[in-house]
């Protein structure tokens, strides 16, 4: 067993890789930390996890270096950053499911997130941690940078398509629906139930800090000139998240085609179904799990491919990516932790 | 008072129809119709239309028109053609919710419908009832063909900016979101509450019948070669539409600009409102009302201008702007009936 | 037209007092307070009240018996008696949606609330503003106090067969399921959508300060030694509100002599409505109105009348309710503003 | 590794055990069969069981007695009985969530069920299948009738009270809350998003059939002359149950004593929790799991504790109570397969 510490543990990523830590076969969960709950058993904070003997301990890195060979931060950005150096230096491997560490750039990280970047000769290091697409990084990395939610279901949809060459524009539309937890355990009028109830919204039309990340990853699939219009809205779901994306293909492009490619690229991925032709992915049907669905359908009027992937934003989003890539990261079985089926309806 | 009758009345459409016409000071309802729920009283079927002393008749366009002066059809499509030439020709005003009158070509409907249409003379005289875009046409109509709840939405979303020659290309994509009355009161795998709450998922993408009428009013608003790619999506609301369009504008404009446009196009609308710079209209501000909100952004890297409309489907998407036609053919206050605050949280 | 204010008009109680009054045909709103959201525009916190001009005033007690003629109260208890004197010395008429002029004995209150009382002369004088049960009390009152939600679904539920002398046994168990917003609109992490979409749990069991509301009006109806056990629950909904309420009757009465009572106390009542035997009322039967739908079934084995009434919290449970008691003390037609009907589905 | 079948798999309690079985360390699912669903994938059917390459057979218990070990059942009652026999004679372990091995008494069923029971000589042999009460009886039981989740629920909460002694009447209100799922499958307009969501109802009340089993519960515990007053409500939940039960205790007793009383009796249970004193449980806290929370209050002035339970309805209500009735029964780990952490949020 390695010992492993989540920081930042007390918010609903944190709690989620408490879940899914307690039950895996090789990591040994031995400190969560958090600043606001500090001194509160985890089951008191979150009864679902009675399983969970521990308490919430004081944000301090450098003790949790000294008793977790891997650590897990699910703290928000510019904390993360902050802390990754002395973890490093005290030679533990970093899952970081911050944004600190995504973007390669440290001028495109400050003019998106106004800070700037405090360990900027580490964005070099930082590996991107999604497996299906830049697996073969990971193996050995002692930080990796996990991605967000919005791009992880949107850089999976796009990718076999962006590969294979099939995209001839590089202005990509992604309209994308999120559930609530996606805005996180903090307290705010959007996320009050009645509020959020019945009610669907857009926001940060055009602004949301997951814009850059899927340019950067766009590209890095080999998309020229990447220019993405990025829509989120909020929608009443606890957790899901469905990512739409346009891409512009030949005309004349068939739908059998195109299924022929995805299945392909996916074809030994453990946590990707691509469904069968007419099918489409719904949030419900991945809730809780790390997997992705994929759906396809082709405009064939306007030479439009349509991809849509559902994921559950706090699993395949966050944290069961973050356990995907600590398991890739350290030798583990890649699907080690997170493989129990989850409830189905 | 005018005598009002509803020919398919005990569906959810039909169920907000008689709601509207209970409330409304200058229409009296007379006959509701349902085929299969014929001899119910209204109120045992809705309980909360306790108001209503009306008991659902036969569905017989004749019996409906020797008793109401204006009849609303919320029958499915190719059930209203088969009523209307016998409603028209007993001098009845017929305000049809169906799709049946909406296309102009019967080439159009035949390819999109499935069915030959078999009241095609009467196209070129129906009237399509979307006051804000094409008020003038209403007065006095014998045939008002109600728009679609998408449509509705995405027409108002697209209109100023296009008559204002922003758009510069025909290519629009429309990525809307829809609550579950929108498939209306049938029963359904897909409607059941526990395959439809917490989940969202595109449907009939590329696919939907809502996609030609689109088009077609985008050609009537001034848009050339319009070409509408359309993904609508199911989410967990009970009535609700939010359509997100994207139109692609000369780079530069800016968001003063357009803003000034918008809020001068629907100045003087009863039902419109332009959200405040920045701010996204939510389907729950709609809620029950006939009232459309609409937001813009404009990302400046592409130009592309976002615009977001949310309406309830069930009131402007349906209801609501069958009434307000109605209002209008017969010469009264475009707003009667219209106007009672609904719940605000 | 009479000038009308609300104080404490940014929560929920008062937003729906606000929506009510707009809609009102008697009353002119004029003025709406709120100590946080001053200054702000109605319509920017509420986006549905489009129709409403005014902008949320200074919390001024006197600066508004100075405008208004009847004043609402929708401020939290113990505020509401701080300003009542004022309102009154100023000769205006006060509605007072807070519990602070409900009970009778201000060592009842005190013991509950932990607050002293400030104004106990007044609480001979306050009326309880629950018209289908006292009614004769309201026309001509200076101060009402609008009951709390539970004790207006569970006082309707019992007085019936209390008053008919049906009921043989003080001891009353209530045991009810409320929405969210029944909470406000203060942020907590039992309001985070997170937290309260699919769960249910009961909260305050045994100390839910309506309890010794409910058993005041229980007596008052005639019941000796009103002994009740309340147990309130919390579920995933935005509004409405159902108190199940059993009660020991006789063994062998049967349920259509009950039916006939209950038929018989509220035949002439405008909002009540009792369900066909064997119905049961649902909250969504009465969303936005100011309804009561009530259920009866008898255990006969057991000799237990288990009466169900549904209502919504913020209407007749609140808002609703406050405008009837006006319209009533203000010798109005006691449904004025309340009959538009509302959403059905 | 033990041969499993499940009969009457697509429903949603044969789904949740083929979740479970799926991810049982000792059991190998071998069959699912369906008669409306015969030849569909299991995957298809629900896609959040991707990792089920088994395809629904057709209901024939004789194919399945060849094939499998063990045979759960989770089809309707009456069906359940007309398999059993066969499936025993066949030498296999059943265990059946249906009703129809409950009730010791066939005339007790007959009355309850109408419908004659088909197999009245296994009543005795049939093993009642809660562990947490009556854990003896299931090793090498042949029969498991695993208890319906109302009782499930409102056992465990009366349990150490009844067998303290405490409770001095019969009379026992139990008023709980399920959630859609409860109602199954099937598609009724009940069941239907925009009926379920934001309202809710009791329903059956006096007369669910989980009535007579409660109160042969109760008394198994020691209670004599129980008399239960049954009311369930249905609330927008897909999933979760909670029970709240009132029963008459000496006025005095202190809810620190009572505390104790139950905190010992579940001491060493791994599925049950007592809430710390102030604490209640909620539905969302035992989501999926197959754990069992306890609230207990006391109504000091009436002597009332009032107890209250939650259960996963589809979990420890149904299938995750058969797959540990199974591992008791086959001398396994009782709670293999039930241990892997769920979602928190």
């Amino acid at each position: 067993m390695l010992s492993a510490a989540i920081i930042g543990g007390a918010g609903y990523a944190g709690a989620e890789l408490t879940r899914l830590l307690l039950g895996h076969p090789e990591f040994e969960l031995v400190a969560v930390t958090s600043a606001r709950d500090e001194g509160r058993p985890v089951r008191d904070l979150y009864p679902a996890l009675q399983a969970c003997g521990l308490v919430y301990s004081a944000h301090d890195a450098e003790e949790v270096a000294q008793d977790a060979e891997v650590v897990f931060l699910a703290v928000p950005h510019t904390a993360a950053m902050a802390m990754v150096p002395t973890l490093l230096d005290a030679g533990r491997v970093v899952i970081d499911a911050s944004a600190d560490f995504r973007l390669r750039d440290a001028g495109v990280y400050s003019s998106w997130y106004q800070a700037e970047h405090t360990a900027p000769a580490l964005l070099a290091e930082a590996v991107y941690g999604l497996p299906e697409l830049w697996r073969s990084a990971i193996p050995g990395a002692r930080l990796v940078a996990c991605p967000g939610c919005y791009p992880t279901a949107t850089l999976l949809a796009a990718a076999p398509a962006v590969r294979a060459g099939l995209v001839r524009s590089g202005r990509v539309i992604v309209d994308a629906i999120s559930g609530v937890s996606g805005a996180g355990r903090s307290l705010s009028e959007a996320t009050h139930y009645v509020s959020a109830t019945e009610s669907v919204a857009a926001y940060k039309v055009g602004s949301h800090r997951h814009t850059p990340e899927i340019e950067q990853g766009l590209g890095d699939l080999g998309l020229t000139d990447a220019s993405v219009v990025f829509t989120p809205h909020l929608a009443p779901l606890d957790r899901g998240l469905l990512s739409t994306v346009y891409l512009e293909v030949e005309q004349g492009m068939s739908l059998d085609d195109v299924h022929a490619i995805y299945r392909a690229a996916y074809a030994s991925e453990p946590f990707v179904t691509v469904c069968v032709a007419g099918g489409q992915p719904a949030t419900g049907h991945v809730r809780g799990s790390n997997r992705a669905h994929i759906g396809l359908a082709i405009d064939q009027r306007s030479g439009m491919l349509v991809v849509t992937c559902a994921i559950d934003n706090l699993v395949k989003g966050t944290a069961g990516q973050a356990v995907q890539c600590a398991n890739l990261a350290l030798g583990l079985d890649e699907t080690a932790g997170l493989t129990a089926p989850v409830p189905v309806v």
